[in-house]
């Protein structure tokens, strides 16, 4: 790995946010030192201070890599996936499933982890965290506007998206606590059996509409 | 809070196990040292290495204690204050609610934090976050259980039971980037939608069976 930083071709900044965002994810903000980052980058002290003051200046440079990188890791690959709106949906919450199993659960989400570990101490890193949550959460809402019409009446996609990204933040809990994806599945597929009860609450109650209609006209 | 503990007539023991509970929950563990546990809990190094050899013994012990005590704060409360086993779930919930709002979004569920910060580096810390996770979804699971007559027969309250603590777990993450109770909430009320969609549609489908009876027994 690093071998693969050095030879990647990478500017010295770059390759100190590549080796940061690597080891805050893996192992969190308080347990990765600004010397293991270094070595891991590459990178000099002197350098590392021109660049990065501070470990904190540090991780919200890797925050707004994140947040800048979101679209491309995050969203596309679920939209090239699917089409279905919905589908779309469940498939950004698989991404990070996958991430969860290929990293053998040592890897969740990234901002979900540091929001617990870190948001009380730093106000700029908690905005920054928000950021990307708001990110997230608007490609869902966005995502759950599409097909506001087959959803009742009276459900607000902007708070649903909150209830996807929140069943998905604890199931990646769940699962690194497990050590198993069992309690991530079992929670989105609740989450998949309450969307198609909501999906199919408006096709009940059109297809009673319409029999009430039907009946009117016949009983003219 | 320091003359509280040193006034309270608990054991040195118990001091470093309360104050470093403290600490661990609020600050998470890397960002505490044994020092400031030590400081806190009034008890010098030679006593501190007698009980705890390491600030790793202390999390266990830690862990060990708020699982002990799960039953007094976090379900007799909840048990007090409704009958019904389905109100009791969401009281639960409620507590965790209560405890993000007195700490001003400091401390939501101790056991989420630290599950993702260090279960990725002790096996035994990953163990004990697992019993409480497990103890809390038992005591959720014997709650649906209870009203399973009422929910469809394929739902089972095991797996429901995560669905519930991934949604609190993740709402309580929400919480805490957001600094306010709103991503939470939404969840939450997303939660009882779904099961009052789920107790619903058992209730809809014995009306439906009841009706066919009749029908049949009339057209006899």
């Amino acid at each position: 790995m690093i071998d693969q930083l050095r030879d990647s071709g990478l500017g010295t900044r770059e390759r100190l946010i590549e080796a940061a965002g690597r080891l805050f994810f893996e192992q969190g903000y308080h347990a990765t030192g600004l010397f293991q980052i270094r070595k891991a980058a590459r990178v000099n002290g002197g350098s590392q201070h021109h660049f990065f003051p501070s470990k904190e200046a540090l991780l919200i440079a890797v925050l707004d890599d994140y947040r800048e990188n979101l679209d491309r890791h995050v969203l596309e690959p679920a939209f090239e996936q699917e089409s279905d709106p919905i589908r779309r949906v469940f498939a950004i919450l698989d991404g990070f499933r996958k991430r969860l199993r290929s990293s053998n659960f040592r890897l969740g989400c990234p901002i979900g982890s540091l929001a617990l570990e870190v948001s009380n101490e730093y106000p700029d890193v908690q905005r920054k965290i928000l950021e990307v949550f708001e990110m997230l959460c608007e490609a869902i809402e966005e995502l759950i506007g599409e097909v506001s019409d087959r959803l009742p009446a009276k459900t607000k996609p902007a708070t649903l998206a909150r209830h996807v990204l929140a069943t998905m933040e604890g199931g990646i809990i769940l699962a690194r606590a497990y050590r198993s994806l069992e309690p991530f599945d079992q929670a989105i597929n609740h989450l998949k059996e309450y969307f198609d009860r909501l999906l199919k609450d408006r096709v009940v109650s059109e297809c009673r509409q319409r029999a009430e209609a039907r009946a009117k006209e016949m009983s003219r």
